[in-house]
Order: C-alpha cells, then structure tokens, then sequence
C-alpha cells in the first residue's frame, strides 16, 4: 500500500485510534519548542501536573517574543523560564539567540520526528522533513509530561511543485501563490505535502519560508521530503547524522492536489489586511513606502539577509523610508557580522534590531498613522503592527529591499540590477554557547524555581453544569482573530498573570467586556460569545481561551471556527459551538439570557447537536458540537486539566 | 588681566549683562540640539514664534530615545521631526544614526562655540573645549529664534588632573571621583574646568565622558581645554579645519580648586540609588550580577566599545548574566561591524541593541525584579530602569566587561588579563548619510509639517493674578527627580500630547494627584507644590514645569531646588520658592489653604521675599524667590512664550 509522507510518520507515532482521515487520533511528540509569551503558561501548567523530569526526546524552550523588556515582568518571565528548563531537562535558549522556529530548525529539527509547539508558526520544521504542530500551551505541557497529543487525522493536500523559481521570484512567493489558491480557510484539518521535481531545487530555509507561513491557509502543518537538499542542509549544520531520507510513496493517495509552476511564478505580496490578499508586486508599483522591515520566522535565513545585503551595498536609503532588519538567529547574525553584510547594510542605512520576533508581532518598530509598511513577516492583520491605521503589505526579502531601495513598491524585475543569487554555505556557523543544555539528571532537583511577582498560579476551571443558563456576553463578526480575544503587544507582559490579562479579553472590540463578564460571573451566570465565520484565526495563544475561561465564558456559539482555537477552548473546558443553520447567528443579541438543558447529558452521551433557547428573544437555535469521545469528558470535567488529573487520580 | 576658558567663551558670546559670577547674563548661542523625547515640544514652541527658519549657526535635531516604537506615536513623532527639520533648515538625524551627545561629538561640535541641548547630558560636548549646556525646549526654542540664552554667570571650579591613568582605570572613573568630592549637590551655578598636565593624555571621548556625567553635579557644565587631542579628534573625524587652540591662562582666578592625581585612582562605581554614591570597586567584589548594559551617551565610544571585545573576545557570558550593548553612533556600529570585533561581542553572548538611549532611559531591556544590574550610564535613580526594585550600578565599560566575564562584580586589575590598550583611530569612518542636511532654502516653503494624532498645541498659561490663593496639591519629600514628577519610560510616548502627559503628573508618589489637581484648577484654585531638597534634580525635561502648568499649578516651595528645573518652571510661568528657614516645610500639609497676597505687585517690584499665609494650619511662612527682572516679568507674564509675544509685540 502506498502511502503519503505524512501518514508515514503519523502512523510511526500512533499512540490512540486509528489513522482514519477526519477521525481523531493521539500521537507520541518527540519534540517541543515554547517562547516565551506562551510559554510560562505552559510550565506553570506542566508544574503541575507534578512530574519530575521530561518524557520527550528533546524540549526547547525560547525566549524571543518579549525581548523589549519595559518593565520588570519580561525580565522575571526569562529567569523563571531558565529555571524551570534547568530543573527539569529542558534545553533554554537565551534572550537575543533568535527566533525559535529559525533556531529549531537550524539546530534541532530532524526528518521524520513529531514537534509540538506552542506557537502557530511551529510548522516551519515542515521543511526538514517532519510533522510540525502549532498548539495551546496546556497540548505542549501534555505532551512534554510524555501525554498524546490529539488531533484531527489530516486529509492530505497534495503540492506539485514544477519547473525551478525564475530570478526575483522567491520561497516566499510559493507561499502567497498557495494562498491564493487555497484561502485563508476552509482547509482545517489538511496537512499540505510538497512533491514534485520542483521540490529538489529548494533549500531547506526556502522550503521553511513555505511551511511557515503555510500556517496562514489554515492547515495543521506543510511538510517537505527529506532528501539531498536536507542531508545536505543538516551537513552544513554539523548535524549530518540526524538525516534521513523520507518522501511519500508514488501511488499515494491525496485528498485534494495543487500544481505549481514555478517558472511561471511573478513576485507578489499580500495586501491589507489578510495574508490571503494575494496581489502581484507589478500591480502595487509606484506605490510610495514609509518603512520596511525584514526579519521574522518567515524570512530572516542566512540567504535571506545576504540577498538583501548584496542587493543595497553601496546604495543609500531614501531619506522617505525607515528600513529595519532582524536577523533571525544569532547563527545568521553572527555570520553576517563575520562576512561584512552587516557592515553594508548598516552602511546602507538599515536600523539593526535585536535578533528576535520584533516588530512581527506589534511590540517594537510600530510605523506612524496611516502609514504604508513592507514587512517579510507572515501576518498583515489589522493593528498587528501597533499601528491600528497602518497598511501591512507582506512580501518576499527580493521585493522588501526594492521598496527599501526606491521608496516605493517596484517588482523587483525592474530594478535593472543583476539578480543576487546566493548559494547556501556548505558549513554554517555552528556556535551553540547561548543555549543551555539540559543539567545532569543529579543536579535538577537543587535548582529552585525562580518566580518574579508576575508568575502567578494557574487558573482552574468548574466541571460543566447539568444545564447550561448564561447571558450572551458579547456578539462579534467574522474573521475575528485571537488578536482581538486577546490583545498582544504592549498586554502580552501579562500573560503568565491570569487575572491581570483577563482585564484585557476583547478590548480592541468592547473595553467594557471583562467588567461585564466578570460581573455576571460572580454572580454564577455563564458567560456565552457569539460569533461569526472564522472565529479564532491567527496566533494559537492559548490565553484566548483561558482568559474567556477565567471571566466564566462556558461556550462560544460560532458560524465557524479555527482548529487551534477549538482546541484550546476544549482544553479550558469551554464548549466551541457551531450553528447548524448560519441564519440562526442573527437571532442573537448581546445580553440575551440563554438556556441549554442537558448539557451535561449531551456531552457525556455523544449528542452532536443541541437546542438552545433564547429566553429574551424567545427563540430556538441548533447548535452542533463535533466532539471526540475525549474532547466530551474534558469539556464536562472542565478542561484537560481537571481531566488529566481525574484520570491519574 | 587672566581668564578662564569658560569666561574667554562666554565674554566672545555675551548678548546682556555684564561678566560678573552669581549675576543673569544673557548669551548667544552658535548649536542647538534637541533629542525626540524634548524636541517634538521644543519644536512646537519653535513653530508658535512664526519665524521662517532659524538663526543659529547649526541646529540638529536627533532621534534617540523613543526608538523602540511601541504604537503609532514615536513614529508619527519622527516624522513631524523629520519634516520641521526640512522646513526649517535643521539637520535631521534619522533614528538608528545614534544618541544625540555622541553624534554631535563626533560630527558637529566645535572648540569655542556655545552648544544648547534640549538634554541634561548636552555638557559631553565640553570635551571638545566648548561651551555645551543642557536646558529646557523653550530655551532651545528661544535660541533657535536667534534669543539669547540666559543664565546665572557661573563661579568656575578649577579641576587639576596631573598623572596619567593606570591600567584598568578610565575617564568613567574619573567623574566618578571628582562626583565623590563635590557629590551631586551644591554646586549649582558653577562651570568645572579641566586643566593640568593630566588633561594631555585623555582623548576627546575620555573627555566627553567626564563632561557628559558631569552634570550628575549638578553645574551648568564642564570643559577641557581644546589642544593637539582635540586637533587630533577633528583631524580623524575629516573636520580637522574646524580646531582652534584654546585654554584658559595661566593666572586665571578660580571659584574653587580641586586637584586629582590620575595615578592615584582605582576603578570605582556607584552604588545604588545615586550618582553620588561612589565606591571603589574592590569594596564590592563577589556581588552576584543579572544584568550587564553597556552603552549610553557617557560610555558608548569607539574605544570604549572596542576596549570591551578585547577583553571578551574568546570568552563565553555566564549563563547567569544577560550582557547588552548599544553602541553609541552609527559610526562607532559601522567601524566595530567592519573590524570583526561586533562579531566578537555577538560570539561571546551580548545582545546587540539598537544605537540609541535605549536601556538608559528605561524604555526598554529592563532588569528582573531585585536585580543587580551594571551599567555603563550616568544614572542610577530608583526605577530608572524600568524596574522599581533593581539596583543599578554605573561603572566603566571595563568594570562592565570583567562583572560580565565573571557573573560577579570584580575590580578588573584581579582579572589576570593583559589590559587591552585601545588606540583612538587616525581617522573614523565618516558616512553621514543618516544625516539629513538642510534643504536648500527655496524649496524649504514647500514642506508640509507632518503632523499625527499625538501632537498637540503646546497649552499656554494665564498671567500671575494679583493675589495667589491656591491649595497645596502635594507635598513631596527630599531629591525629587523629574522622573517622579513626569515619568518617562512606557509615558514618554505621549510628550507631545500635553494634556494626556499630564495624567501621570507625580504618578509613581501620588497617582490621584492629576485628577486633585485638575478638579481644582477648574474650579480656579491655584495648585501649589511643597518640596524637599534639591526638587527636580535628574533630567532637564521641561515637562516636569509644562504638565504641572497645565494641571493649574502656580508655584512650587522646595526647600532647594535644581538649576535646570527652577529655569523650566520661570519658563512656564510657576514660580520657584524656596523657604527662607527649611523648618517652614514641616508647617505645612497637603490640601492647606494657602494666600500669598500682592504676589504680582512683589514680582514686578523686585521683592526677594514674600509671605504665605496658611489659613488651614493658620501659620505664616516665609518664602524667597531669586529672580532675575527678566525672570520676574516673564513669571508675571505666564510664563516665557506670552513673555516673548509681548516683547515683540
């Protein structure tokens, strides 16, 4: 039986049910990475589920979120995630050493393993070859105490790619073609799997670029073959041992596939405000520029970087536009110090950021009003930049430097300059003194976890009532994202602080909110949120769930929802609801007092829809919850931890 | 008949008044620099004089401190900068390009010219062997509009460097030494002139680092004699044309004299919460350290810089210690990118910062909570680094780097390393292209001022009434800074929105007393401020006398009060008392009513002493205001600009 590259090493992990695309089923984790701004979470909650060490092969633990540090929090937060990995085996790897999915995959991904992380670009891995999961905290604390990770079994996409990537046209340009082809949704559930001969031209930073930003059209992971472009990206790496060859087998199946010409791609980028705005470069030309910024998990390789560098040495920034960069890693920072592309791109005017998320994510370099910005990042969303009013178009390094280069956006095709083709070196900077290896076994339990003022215990949750009577305590519209649920930016300092963050549920929609919420909570309502298409997109923060669980939310009521974000909700015990006929969205108002009798019942006896009735409006609606076996008892004990622990106990 | 340097200057550039120490003389003033975090005001108040362009010889205005960027304001901010500097023939350092003092140091500052900066560290540029003072943006204004720039005729300290300085000994510890004898306070109204055979062997950054952390004394500024070092410096930085010799003669009369024998020093810092608080190194040694910063306008040169690579270079940083370095141009950033040795701190584990203020000023890469942090900045103010509980060092980028080796605070002669003797350079890389120059003057009109939501209408205030009867808004204790008055770090952002700044008017003593005092101010009642010793001590930002007028406060009773601050409240029409007997403090309480009838009468008339009637305490205190009649008529006035208005009009 032929099989797909991805139900290869599924199968290989198969910890519970059958591989069955659609159907729920565990895997084992080899590996986890965490950052920072998710992370805490996930080691307060893998605190307490009491073990004494990690069960997984390796677990990485990254700091490159909040590297800005105003303020105390930021700084307590690394000490105590330096302390937890000290004392529990867990490799750490230090403020400025880069980006977490640039530094996994230069230093720790290998072809044919499972990745668990708690960010939603995790699937950057994808490009070397292995199953590479973005998930809520609580998932990755499961599984580094050695617990399956559950999900859907994915329908597999098919992409062929062809031909070889024409001169300007790069990864990145794959990516926002796939996108928009395949749209930002509808495709939960699916992993995409690149073939064809096209795949052997691109190396594994390119093919990373892709997996990376694949995370935008929704799908559980990308994932290339392990081939010579891999052996030869892990011998560049001193890692040459960990190879080995995978692909899927000729006569296997796909549940949907797509072809790519790569000859016949032209550079584009993603307008504001949807990384599915897919639009050619040459249609945006003339359009004048405010900054641009290159960097981020998407875009900041060794390659990346030199290609802008060889494209603006000698030449000067226009007086009009503020360019930054942040290199990826301090591997690719250090190289480009060594060679003096740091020195041409500080000389061209670059503002040189520290090697971390950055700008990506709103908390640094925010551009003026209405402002128009280049960014080589994966996400254009509304506001993500810090600047509410500012116009975030995403593109390829090729295209961002040519912006940067006239002011203006140009198809790099025109720039009348000879196209800078750098090679992958045969042996990167390997340098590894800013992680901190695992203590021996012996020494972990001296360590004594460090905990600053802002690290607070975990929240817990109630079991679910027999019958479900709440208030719907805000109404929302489609595509909104976790950005909105839970503001990040200058908020994020306040993540591993439950209460204090909950102060900031929805603010960029109703600052009134969490009063409200919180009110009605004391007062043993149930808070309910209804929502419209898309709920939940964006980044996997987990606290989008958790924090709506700390105001009392019990279940959002959506006309379609996120994976990551179901799942999260599931973890914190609330129910993800979708409305059996969309028009029903339209008989709910805010402050509606709603019924659901039974609710109990219906999770534990396997109900799939549920009646729920509107006193104030005086109507009915149908809601479908499409729920595991397990998914159930964890939403009726409250959530995964509750459950774990009752199923320990 | 002898003179000192500082008098030959000052009588070159005497506008009013006559040369006689303790006596108001008005000056020209040939540079003027402004920072973002003043400038935008300081510009604002420009625009309000309605002249075309400005009078001075040169005028820069940079971008340093509000780099990291978080939300809309910062950048709209630059860009308002950006565009007043083009219309108003202003050179424009684009953020990136480096902090203020050194920039001006390396590119702009001229032996023999006086200097006006909107920024207490503006004296660096004494180093050069000119006249470099710190004021408030209206100062700055005014100067740019072509007004003389007044201030007390300063009684001028003689300090005598003979030796020269050992090895591991700095100019850092040099000020920290001459700060051990004359400590922070007392030395109002005075000018510290470096002369002797000591002088010969420190380079023109040695120098700007004694001159620029000689403001932590509190004098009007410090100043090196302009000699083959300074013709040497000018030469390497391509303006060799621009050097005169000067120094003072030899039979000039000194105020006071202080003589330091360079080869007697040993490496010093000081501990925290005061500049003042020295303490040899050695006393210290073994402290545990979290946080190593190295950068800031006092310590942030080529040489400094380069001196630390040496001492890393083949090293590896404690895991223990987070190690930053920011250094202080784009030139400095240029030549260690092109020399290899950035790539030697990178190697040996600092994080690399954006070229700024950075760290220094608390917006950014703050430490963990009761953290040991050394710094290589001027202050060392509680909270000044963002976090409320660290204890901050100031050291010697040499002391910086062995804490940093070590994980510990220790003298660098027990290092056992050979002292790495950097040379000056014969000559810096010049690239001035983050500078922008003037327009040329016809194309000037055209500019359109860019201005975003933040920035406001500076507010204007009323004249003094007849009679003052106000009530004691706050009554503070001794060494008040103007960061408890107006913080700045996360607030800064809002500088150029006068009334949004004011909400955190005394925030970190008091955060009611902006909604007390508004109430109040609506209602007509005058707010009055009680202070200790040496209120409004630290950074000039005139925003601690602008946001306590717009929140209706009309005078301030302290029992002494800092030079730059006192000027900054005459500017804005509040007056600055001080009491005649200190034991008048404990008379009065918050919320007291007070009067001090026939207040405008005494001003116009020259009074020096008035009385106040606290009619709730029913006591009587006497109050003394040392004013010019200048000063006195702009008081009554409102305040300078309605001071101005009226003069020409």
């Amino acid at each position: 039986m032929d099989f797909t590259l991805t139900e290869k090493i599924l199968r290989d992990h198969l910890l519970d049910g059958s591989y069955e695309p659609g159907k729920e089923i565990g895997i084992r984790i080899d590996q986890t990475l965490t950052q920072d701004a998710t992370g805490t979470m996930a080691y307060l909650q893998f605190e307490s589920m009491g073990l004494s060490r990690i069960e997984t092969e390796l677990s990485v633990s990254y700091v490159d979120h909040n590297t800005v540090q105003v303020g105390f929090e930021n700084a307590d937060d690394h000490r105590y995630l330096q302390t937890i990995a000290e004392r529990y085996g867990i490799h750490f790897s230090r403020p400025g050493n880069g980006i977490c999915h640039q530094v996994h995959l230069e230093r720790f991904g290998r072809p044919g393993r499972t990745l668990l992380g708690s960010d939603s670009h995790t699937p950057t891995c994808g490009g070397l070859g292995m199953i590479a999961i973005g998930a809520g905290g609580l998932d990755v604390a499961v599984a580094m105490g050695g617990g399956a990770y559950y999900l859907t079994c994915p329908r597999v996409i098919r992409v062929n790619l062809e031909g070889e990537l024409p001169e300007w046209v790069t990864a990145k340009d794959v990516i926002l073609k796939v996108l928009s082809e395949l749209t930002t949704k509808g495709n939960v559930g699916c992993i995409c799997e690149y073939v064809g001969e096209g795949v052997q031209s691109l190396t594994v930073p390119e093919r990373a670029t892709i997996t990376n930003m694949g995370a935008e059209t929704g799908v559980t992971t990308s994932l290339f073959p392990s081939d010579e472009q891999t052996q030869k990206f892990l011998a560049a790496q001193d890692r040459g041992g960990q190879w080995a060859p995978l692909a899927a087998d000729d006569g296997a199946k796909y549940h949907r596939e797509l072809d790519v010409d790569l000859s016949d791609l032209v550079p584009l980028m993603a307008a504001p405000h949807s990384p599915g705005n897919i639009v050619p470069v040459s249609d945006l030309a003339g359009t004048p520029v405010d900054q641009v910024m290159i960097g981020s998990c998407t875009n900041s390789s060794f390659a990346d970087l030199m290609t802008v560098a060889e494209m603006v040495r000698g030449r000067r920034l226009p007086s009009s536009v503020s360019l930054g960069v942040a290199p990826g890693s301090r591997q690719v920072l250090m190289m480009i110090a060594e060679n003096g592309s740091l020195a041409d791109l500080i000389a061209f005017g670059a503002r040189i950021l520290e090697s971390a998320c950055g700008f990506c994510i709103g908390n640094s370099i925010s551009p003026k009003t209405d402002s128009i910005s280049i960014r080589t990042s994966n996400r254009n969303f509304k506001g993500r930049s810090g600047t509410a009013s500012a116009n975030v178009y995403l593109a390829s390094p090729v295209a961002a430097a040519a912006a940067a280069l006239r002011g203006e956006i140009v198809d790099p095709r025109d720039l009348e300059m000879e196209f800078p083709r750098v090679r992958m070196p045969d042996r990167f900077k390997v340098d590894d003194s800013m992680i901190i290896p695992p203590l021996p076994a012996a020494d972990r339990a001296k360590v004594s976890i460090y905990r600053g003022p802002n690290i607070g215990v975990p929240p817990t949750n109630d079991p679910m009532p027999e019958d479900l009577c709440g208030k719907i305590a805000i109404k929302v519209e489609d595509y909104i994202t976790t950005d909105h649920i839970m503001p990040a930016g200058s908020r994020l300092k306040y993540r591993s602080n439950v209460p204090k963050y909950s102060e900031f549920v929805f603010e960029p929609l109703d600052p009134e909110f969490s009063k409200r919420a919180a009110v009605r909570r004391d007062r043993g309502i149930a808070n309910l949120i209804v929502a419209g298409v898309s709920y939940g997109q964006g980044s996997s923060r987990e606290h989008a769930a958790l924090c709506p669980m700390y105001l009392g939310v019990k279940a959002v009521m959506a006309k379609s929802m996120e994976r990551i974000h179901a799942a999260n909700l599931v973890n914190f015990g609330i129910i993800p609801f979708t409305f059996v006929s969309e028009s029903d969205y339209d008989l709910l108002s805010r402050d509606d007092d709603l019924e659901i009798p039974g609710i109990r019942d219906a999770l534990e006896g396997g109900a799939e829809v549920v009646e729920a009735f509107d006193r104030t409006a005086e109507k009915k609606v149908i809601l479908k919850m499409v729920l595991s076996r397990r998914q159930r008892e964890m939403v009726a004990a409250g959530g995964l931890l509750p459950y774990t622990v009752r199923k320990r106990g």
